[in-house]
Order: C-alpha cells, then sequence, then structure tokens
C-alpha cells in the first residue's frame, strides 16, 4: 500500500491537494489529519466532513491541552516576541501540528508525508524541519509549492474535481487561528500605510466599543507559569481561554507590525492576541520585581534568541533545550502576583507582589540600616574612572 | 576669593544648601546656577527669586533648545527605554545641567561645586561624573549625603535658618520635571502592589476622562529625527511639545515600573512621558519598514546598551560615542511617516511609509517576477541541517 | 552579441566552463576576467595563457592594493575571526573578485555571468550575492553547480573537449590563496581526527624547522591600521607582505578548526594566515590598551557580528555599513606601538605603548593622590546587594 | 568571648593583622584560617607555623579536590576567559577561600571576620561578596584597607611587634598561586610595555629551554569535563595537576594581558596558567565539533558573562546559577576526545572525536545522498534579499 499522510486544515489549499495525491502523486491510501490547536469548533467538524466525502482514512487530534501547557506558557515564560512585538502565535503550534502527524504517519506506517504550505512562506520551513527530523527518510510533497497555482486557479481545480470548498472563494482575508493567536492577511492589508478595518477583528472589542469601566485582573504565577486569574486556579486551557475573553472584551491584544519573514520578505501583518498580550504583560512585570538587574538584562538576550527559534519553527533545536534550560532555573523565583488594569484597548500594569521580591519591607529596613549615605562620596570616586581618563586624554 | 557654583533648583534640598555653603563649608561667595530643561516655569522664576534673598550671584540657563535637539532627539534615535520600559526622561537632563554648571564655573574661575544630590541615588553619579571629568581638581561638596539629614530636620534647619521653603514641606509626592518626562516618587506609591492614585498625574489625562473619538497623528522622520507632526514642520522644542499635548490629552504617556538603580536598589517608579512615549512608538514603527531584519536585531543590541549609558549619565563616555556612529549611519534611511491612533491611554500604529521601505510595490513585483515557489523546496532540504543531525544522533 | 562574463581562476573548474558557455549555454562571446589578489603570479599569468589559447577577451585586473587597503585592514580593525577561529581569508576576497568582474560586464556590456562555484559551498552566494545586488537583471549561468560533475568526469570532459589542465589532475588537495591566507582541503584532511601533514603548508615554516632564537616585531598602528614594522612605514599591501614573511618563516600563522559552512554543512579547515595572525594579534593587545572595559566588551559583540557579515560575503550589507561606522569610532584612540616575540609557530605579545593609553604614569599618579583605600570600604557595601538580597531569601 | 575569623594566608600583609586583631580592633581570640587551594604545601606549613608562635586557633583546610572539581571544571565548560584571555585563576578560587573561612566561623561562633585585602583591588569585594551574603550580620574588618600602610610601614611594623615575616621582605614580585594559575605583579611588571623577564616563571619552561621534540597529548572529556589524559583516566585534582605538567614542561601557559579591574584601574598581568589553557584549548575544540553553529555563537555570548561573574566572584549570584542551567544542558554531548600538540610554547589542535560530531562519514553519506547541487541556485536567489533591495534603492 502506497499511502500518504496530508496535514488537513479543511481550507481550499488543503482540499485540492486530496484529489491530487492520488491523481498527481500516484498514492493509493490518503491518511488526512487534522491538529485541534485551538482553531474555531466548525472548522475541526468541516475538515471531519469533508474527509468523509472524500474517503480517507482520517484522524482529528485533540491538541490543545497540550499546546497550552507545553507551548503557549514557555511563550510566557520566555516573554516570546518576534522582533519585540509577534507573539509567535501561529509559528508556535506548526512544529505541534507536525509532530501530531507524524505520530500519526508512525501508527499507519506511511512512508510519504504531504502539506499544503506555498513555496514563498515560513510554515514550510516549519513544518518540513519536524517532518525531516522524525521521519528522515519520507517522502515530502507539497503539491500547492510545486505547481504554482493562483486561488483563482485552485477553484476552478476544486469545481472540475467536485472539492467542496465551501463559502471559501469569496473569503477576502486569509485567516489563522489557534489558542494563541489569530492572524489576517491579504488584499490591502498588504500595504504598511493601510489602516486595518474594524472589520478584520474578531477576538478584541474595537477600543470604543469596549466597556467604558475599566476591569482589573489578578494574575497569579507559580514559577513563571500562570495558574490562576482573580484568586480562581485553572489549568492552562482553561486560563488561556479566561485570559482571552477578559483582554478580548476590553479591546486588549491588538498588533500590527512589519514582519520579517524567514526568506527575507518584509510583510505587513495584523494579529489579534489577547491571551497572549495579558499574559505576557503579568510575567514580565513580575520579573521585573523578583529578577536582579543582571539577570533582566541577560534573559532579554535569551528572550529574544527564543523568540527567534520559536518563529523559525526550530522547537527541537538544540539551542532551543540550552535556552529552556536557563528560563526554567530563571523561573524558579517567578512566583507571585501582577495587577493589571484593561481599558479600551490599553493594558497597564499597577501593582506586584512575590516573596521573592528583591523589594520588600524586610530588606528595605535591613538596607536603611545599613546604607550610610556617606559613602555615596566613595562611590562617586570610583565611578567612570576609564571614561574620565579617556577624555583627559583627548582634552590634554 | 573662595567661591562655590551650587546646582539650584530652588527646592528644600538645595535651598538649604545655601547657608550651609557659608557656614559649614567656609565659602565666602555663592553662585547658584538653575538651568532650565523645561521644567515648570515658576521654578525657573522662584528659584531666581530665593537666589535673590539670599544674595547669591545667580544664573538662569535656559538649555530647553539644547536639550529637545541634543538630548532628546537621540533618545529618540536609540529608542532609549531603561529595562525596556524608562525613557530615560531624568536621567539625560542630568549631563546636561552639569556641563552648563561647569561652563559657569569656569566663566566665573569656580574651583569649587556643589549639589544637592543625597547619597542612594543616581544623580550624585550623573553629576560628578560629568563635572570630575571637566574640572578634574574641584573640590565637591554634597552637603545632603554628608549630612544625612531627614526631611523633619531640612525643615527644622530651614526655619532656624529662615531659608525660604514655600509649600515644599506639605508635599506629598517628590516630583522631577523636565521636558521629557515627569517622576512621582515617594509614599505609598513604593509600595510594588500600591495601584497609583490619579491625583499623581498632572499631565496625561485620566484614560477614563480622555476623549471618546481616537485622534489621528501623523509624525514625519528625517534621518531618524521628528521634523513634522500632522503635515507641520516644527523645530525640536516644540515639536516635543506638541506631541506633548496630543499624548497627554489622550492619557498616553503614563509608566509604571519596577526600576533597578544604579547602587543596586530596586524601586518603584511613576512616570508621565507623554511626548517620549509618542515618539518612541512613531520611530520605532519606521525603523521595522525600513530596516533590514539582521539591523533590527543588532539595533535592539545597540539601543539597550545606549539606554544603560544614558540612564547611567555616561553621556560623555566613549562607549556612547561609538555607539551614537552606529545609530547614525542606521538613521540615513529612517525618513517617512507614521500614522498613530491615540485614544484613552491607548496608541497604536496603523500605518507608515518611507522611499526606504524595503517593502513596496516595485520591489514586491521585482521581487514576485523572480521568485519561484519550487525553490521553497531546495531552501527546506537546507533548513535546519544541524539540529537534525544533532537530532538523529540523539535518537540513535 | 550574447556575451557572458566569466570569473575565471585558470583551474580546472573554471576552465572545463569555457567550452560549455559556447555549446551548453548558447553565448558567442566569452570574457574572461581573473582578479589578482594576491594569489600566485604564476596562476595569473596561466590563466591569461589559457584564455589566449581558447581564445576568449580576457582581463587581467590587478586589485591587490585594493584588498590590502580596503578589505585585510577592516578586518584588522574588526579583529575579524569567523567563529572566533578563521581569519575570513577567502571570504573577504570574493566580494571584491565580484566587484571587478561587473566592472569588467558593464564596461563591455554584458547582460550573462557565469562562475564554476560548486553548489555546496560559500562562494556561490558570496559572488551572487554581488552580482545580483549590482546587476539584478543578468543571467546568472553556473555550470558547475548544474551539472553536478565528479572531478574524473571534469578531466575526462577535459581531455574530450582539449582543455588545457596542467598539472591539476593529480593534485590531492584543494587550494585556495590570495594575501590573507591560504586554505587547504580535501582528501583525508576532511577528517576531524586526522592530524595535517607538513606537506599542505608552504607559507609556514614548520615549528621544529623554524629559527632558534625568538624574533621581536614591533607593529605600529595609527587610527587602528598598521603602518609600520619595526620603524619602516610602508603602505598596506608592503606591509601584510612584511608580516606575512615574519609570522611564515616563525611557523606562525596555521590554523586548524571545524568550520560551519553558510548552509550548515560542519567541516574541518586547515589555513595558513600568517600575516593575518601576526597583524590581530598586535591589534587586539593595541585595543586592550586604550580602550575602556565596555569598549572591549562591546567591540567584542561588534566583530564578532562583522566577522560573520564578512564570512556570509555580504560586504555592502546596511548592518555591514552600520558596524563599520561603529567601528571607525572606536579607531580613532587605536594608535601605538605593540612589541610582540614570534618563536617556532608561537605569538606573544610582550609589550604595548600608546598615548591613548587609559595606563600611564600621569594617570597613575592623578590616581595615587586621589584614591583612598578606605573608599574600598563603601564599594564592598554596595557590591552584589541584590544577589545577596536573593540569597538571604532562598535561605530565609 | 570576642573573637574574629581571619583568613590567613602566612604572608606579609596577613601575618601584620594579627597583633592588630587585638592592639587596634580589639579582640581576644583570633581564629586564623588557611584554605588549602594548590598553592605551594610550604606556605600551608608556614602558615601554620607562624600561627602556633601567635598562639591563634588555626584552622587549615584542604580544599583542593572541591576546587579542582567544582570550580576549574566549570571554568573549563564555560571556556572561562575574562577579557577574552584571562583564565580567572585568582578569581574563581576567592569566594571558596571565603566559603570555607564562613564554615569555620560558623563552627566556632564567630561573628567578626577580618581579611588582609588592600582597598583598590578586586579581591575585598570577592571575599566581602561571600561573608555579607552568608553572614550579612558579621562584623568585617580589613586593616590595610583602613590604614593603608606603605610596604615599608607594614615592614617596619612586623619588626616592632615581632611578627615573623620571612624572606618576604626582599621579594620583588607579588606572586598569587593556586591550582589553576599563578599570577606575577609588581615592580617595572606594571609597565605595559617592558617584557617580561624569564626569572618571574616558575610553572612553565622557557620556550629556547622546552624539549626539541613536539608533545602530542589525547584529552577526553565527558559532559564536558576532562576525565582522561592520554588515555589514562584521572580523578579532577590529578588531572589538572598532569595538564599543569604536560603543558607546564613545554612552555604553555604564559599570559600577557591587559586587565580591567572591577573599580576601573586598568592594569597590566602576567599570569601562568598551563592547565587552563590546555583543557580549555581542547575543550573549545571539542565544542566546535559537536555543536550546532547557532549554540556556538550564543555559548561564546554566555560564556563572556559567565566568565564576568567568576572574575567579580559572583559565584553564588542567582544569574550565575542560571548560566550554569544552561552550561550544563550544553555540555550534555560534549564528550569525545582531542588531540593536541605541544611545542616551545605553542599549542595546536591537531584532531578532535565525538560520537556527538555533527560531521560523522553515516552523515555526510547521508548528506551526499540527499544534497542536490542543483538547490543552490534557490539559495543564492533568496540570499540576501533586504540587503539587496536596499542597495538598489540607494542606487535608484
Amino acid at each position: 500500500m502506497n499511502q500518504v499522510v496530508l496535514i488537513y486544515s479543511g481550507g481550499l489549499d488543503t482540499s485540492v491537494c486530496i484529489p491530487m495525491m492520488t491523481e498527481d502523486y500516484g498514492f493509493d491510501h490518503i491518511v488526512t489529519v487534522t491538529v485541534d490547536v485551538g482553531q474555531p469548533e466548525e472548522d475541526i467538524t468541516m475538515a471531519a466532513e469533508k474527509a468523509a466525502r472524500f474517503g480517507t482514512e482520517h484522524y482529528t487530534v485533540d491538541a490543545k491541552d497540550e499546546f497550552a501547557r507545553d507551548y503557549c506558557f514557555p511563550a510566557v515564560r520566555a516573554n516570546a516576541m518576534y522582533q519585540g512585538g509577534y507573539p509567535v502565535s501561529t509559528s508556535i503550534a506548526r512544529p505541534l501540528i507536525a509532530l501530531k502527524a507524524v505520530e500519526v504517519a508512525q501508527k499507519v506506517g506511511a512512508k510519504a508525508f504531504a502539506h499544503g504550505c506555498t513555496g514563498k512562506g515560513n510554515d514550510q520551513l516549519r513544518i518540513e524541519f519536524i517532518v525531516r527530523t522524525l521521519l528522515p527518510d519520507a517522502r515530502i510533497v507539497a503539491p500547492m509549492r510545486e505547481k504554482n497555482m493562483t486561488r483563482t486557479e485552485e477553484i476552478e481545480y476544486a469545481r472540475v474535481k467536485n472539492v467542496p470548498i465551501g463559502q471559501s472563494a469569496e473569503k477576502i482575508w486569509s485567516i489563522d487561528e489557534n489558542l494563541w493567536g489569530r492572524s489576517i492577511e491579504g488584499g490591502r492589508l498588504e500595504e504598511p500605510d493601510f489602516a486595518p478595518p474594524e472589520e478584520i477583528f474578531r477576538w478584541t472589542a474595537g477600543p470604543q466599543e469596549a466597556p467604558n469601566t475599566p476591569e482589573t485582573v489578578v494574575v497569579r504565577f507559580e514559577n513563571g507559569n500562570p495558574v490562576a486569574i482573580n484568586g480562581k486556579s485553572m489549568d492552562p486551557l482553561t486560563l488561556i481561554r479566561e485570559a482571552h475573553n477578559l483582554a478580548g472584551k476590553n479591546g486588549v491584544g491588538r498588533i500590527d507590525v512589519m514582519e520579517d519573514r524567514m526568506l527575507g520578505l518584509k510583510v505587513r501583518e495584523n494579529y489579534e492576541c489577547p491571551a497572549a498580550i495579558l499574559l505576557y504583560t503579568a510575567h514580565a512585570a513580575l520579573e521585573a520585581l523578583v529578577f536582579t538587574k543582571d539577570e533582566r538584562d541577560f534573559k532579554r538576550v535569551v528572550d529574544a534568541k527564543w523568540a527567534d527559534l520559536a518563529y523559525a519553527g526550530l522547537w527541537i533545536d538544540p539551542l532551543k533545550h540550552d535556552l529552556d534550560a536557563f528560563i526554567d532555573k530563571t523561573q524558579e523565583r517567578v512566583t507571585g502576583e501582577v495587577i493589571l488594569r484593561l481599558f479600551k484597548g490599553g493594558i497597564s500594569v499597577i501593582g506586584r507582589r512575590s516573596p521573592f521580591a528583591l523589594y520588600n519591607e524586610d530588606l528595605a529596613s535591613f538596607d536603611s540600616k545599613t546604607w550610610d549615605q556617606r559613602d555615596g562620596e566613595a562611590l562617586c570616586k570610583a565611578y567612570g574612572m576609564q571614561a574620565r581618563m579617556a577624555a583627559q586624554l583627548n582634552i590634554g
């Protein structure tokens, strides 16, 4: 049996791949895999229904808990913002989707692998990195990349091959969704100076429509992981959804950035990441309370590199594991609470507390007992000595 | 004549220094210098009046234009945020104040220098760094540091010595202001989990009180410097004031951070920096449009170091000059416009354009002509090769 | 006229390209360009002779002075060691070779470009980066990459096509040479644990054969550029050759490293870079004398990035220009002399002096006058305060 | 009982402290602690004898094994070179000495602590950091710092107080020794351009006197720790001594650098660190074989910071622990062998092998099977795209 595993979202691109698998690539058995990382439930259902109509061997893998706990929470611990602004929401889902599809391939004994990524984007690199690592001998086929079809050609192909495509033909925007974020691309949004219209947003209230009273939210962390919101403990998936709701209804989480893709293309991207923005903001504020100055400085370097690797889909890269070890060590003291205020698109930290605070009353009084202001003079005399020497040499 | 130059703000600390200069330190001629970097005009006037009552030789130096152009704008070009959150507003004024006071000392031929800084803070280091560099043989006296007086003792001393102190005795909060920002310290604000009360803010509207309609602002940059707002060209000082007003009235510019001082104390700080936040936000968005990915990554490293040096008051440090050379080179292409939306405390970028954009239609079409999606396969085959080898060795 | 410019070394790879240009690629006029960056003179002559036999329009471009002054010396100022060990000797010649060939193409009006690089190596990327930047519409052909021929097939092809190949068929090692270094690859040298045999070295004496008496060398720098050796001023090319001779005869300059190529392949490389090692060693020692501690720390970061860009052939990358601005600023004070001792493969710094030394007698006495040892106590009290707090919290 | 613990080396500085403890500081019981970290055995014995003559309660703590295993070996794993050149040999002994003395203080119940460090150097900071962390309420006395005595005054004081000082009065050079290195300071050595005379070296043969035949040494590592030399397994202390002997007799390990001390003084330093240089060289070569390119790049950043913290004596700093976690993770694959050649002061790597090599025959053949040279073209087309766009914008 010559079978292939196809990563299947149910959308246009991956749906037209299905007839191609037999007709153009010669496979006689198609296994479709939809990995649930928090996209809309109707997408999951629709994918299963379409797969049934095609007669593929179909698997739906619920990876939501794993995604929340082992992908989103590590991103929080790393304050993972690619280029300082994008919470790597699509990026970190790709390795997990690929890993789950590889597990299916291993289970069914498939030696071939298919995906619907194009040849210009990041996802082909992220997904194939995992597949090529774990199934180094697998044949990989990527019809969208190899056929270079336009959207119109795809729709025509779907019509001819009787591929169910639903309403997708009329879609203006290209959307990707998971627990951690929603990306909106396409059309005039590609123009860097086109203001994003209100209609592209689904998860976040427009600031003008958001409630007229600020909302206070308390997030509790243990070892860098968020564990409770407003005093209520929750498992990771539930907590992310709660953060999502709180931030989203107050208009928090919209992101509009210029993003440099892995192949060098600079693109304009719009995201909605309410849960990520809420949790990152709180987490960073707690780190600022418990870290030494040196830790704050160095972890910013580590976090930036972590975000680069996460964006690049290098989830099982050796350096990624090394950075994780660093981060895990730092998080041992990232325990405590942060108080946030959400209001009409804005989010501010208004308080933070921790048993590991490098500020607290005991230490302050300890400090005031031992600190003799007159020591300041000695410190000033030593301060900047080399720079002063250099200046004198230049003057003299 | 045994004269001393005293950096004089007109406040309690520096006012009680005046009688000490003669009585405790033996100077027979006191020169007071107030440097105007944008603090309230009544403070400048009050300082001159008090100086007249004391009979000091008094100088008011208007350094506002210089501060705007040569201190605030370089901070914009460096996106200078100490620890990622504080726009170094007080920090960068200190070297300028010290430089102007040194100029007065050189003019009057004074060999001694006095300031009112305490022995626990950053300012003693910033100010003495400049003085010790430019006047290496000067005697430096710092009464507040040497006498270790409490506020109550100061007020009693002022009463006895007939030092005019105005209303300052009743002040709860300790305030510092200049063009670039306003800091509010003291009292319960020192507690990291005490929510800052509305009354501490003077420059920014409370988000709930801010206008109910979003305001769109267009900032134009040339070579990294803001040169126009909403199409109107302005000199640096005027432009900063316009940015201040626009951001402030929309509630933008409040900052609440844990800050690590230079001597190791971690403190909670509240700032209002409306102009800085508006201009930084716009500037960073423009850099994201015109920089290569590598430039974005590396300039973040340079900017962080620049902010550290600026915070530390090392304005004439050799490394500072080296970093300036790097930054100036990068800014040659930071020309263009950024469109911002301000609303009830929130600020968002909604558009950006530049003749140096690494995204534009011409290049996109150039690109689309030459980009063959099938090249993606080759890229995937090479991608992450070492990480894949490492994984195979671990598995095998 | 359908003409092509071929970068021509005279070796086997580029010689077999010549008949291909007409037979396989359909060009009717071949322009060959040999750029002299200090490879052996007989190679230059041989290339011209072979070109004459083929009847190509041949250009020999003497770029030695430019290479020395504008490529090797900037590498010295950047202490440019890729991965800490390889002085980017081959790497920095490639952009210059490509630039000179582009100049010929512009002069003769050619619209096509050919090179003999393979598809696994770095050089294709370095050369095409320049060509694609400066001649974005040029057709680029790379026969070695496209035909994927083995060495034996190439030799057979050369025999059939009557391509003069000299002795190259018997060569065991693959050699690349220019002013700045010599690389030796191939055969068992690829095995990371195969000790390099003495026969591969041509520029450096074997340590056992080197003179039995140490040789002292004094290098003088101005603004980071070496300008004199042993008191004798020299132009850049002459100075590099003198450094080459002095280091080479004392066995200095052999390098044996594991190198990560740009496409991810890790290879073992052997180099001889006597001039580079001598000049880098001296230059770094002088920087250590005149830089502040902060400059030393930060320039290491800049230098590492510069070396990465130089290795990658990104000679006209925006970030490269930005880093150059930083480096040029730092080098303003890198003036002075360094004394080296060379002996049987070893090189040591035994002295350094500069008018910009941050150590000198005047400053030392200035220092001793002002430094009060008792200040040490104040410094100790402030030192490591946050780390101590953290430790106490963990203990308590 | 008012007792004090004095860190005691037996040298002049700490010996004159002993009478001061009772006469000037009012202690009635003196506990002296000599910590053996590999200094000459006669120094340990002499210290004990002198202590006996003074009648102190004396402890000799043998910390050699701990120093080798828990201090020197972590330095190897971190390739710890302060400012790229000094293997932190004195630096890392200081925290251990302080820790052992603190243990004695805790055992005897002393509430006061004394050391003989001066007020200009690094050691006061390193030692007091540990003491102030672990015994935050202890009184710390530092007579050398407080009394600011010259050497001549010390000798005169010793004569008057009948302090046995041996030959130390005639010593020209100031020496510090432990397992990991030997520092030589003082006299004309402070002049940066004074060539160090042969007489200052004790551990390393002069290159001209070293054997006339190269010596090959094979070092085996497991998880980053050296475990065998020339096939013979050894415990850490024995292995360091073997490395010391092999390197030292071949003249390897001399270091001559400009060093920036913690308080800003730039000094010239000479060291002999034969074991450190041999083991660092081997270790770095093994990392280059097994690390990915990204790991090599990032670990250089981590190593530099680790070396800074080690130099600064911040052995129990939170960031130090964080970096250790990173390093430990990377070292899991640093297993294998490195072959070195030592000859007349020079050291070269001539081979390396590891089961975790990212180069090996299997992978090479795997690679050659899958690598299609024609893929190179696709890579070249994507390469440097943004830099090319930027160049075109500048040209156009």
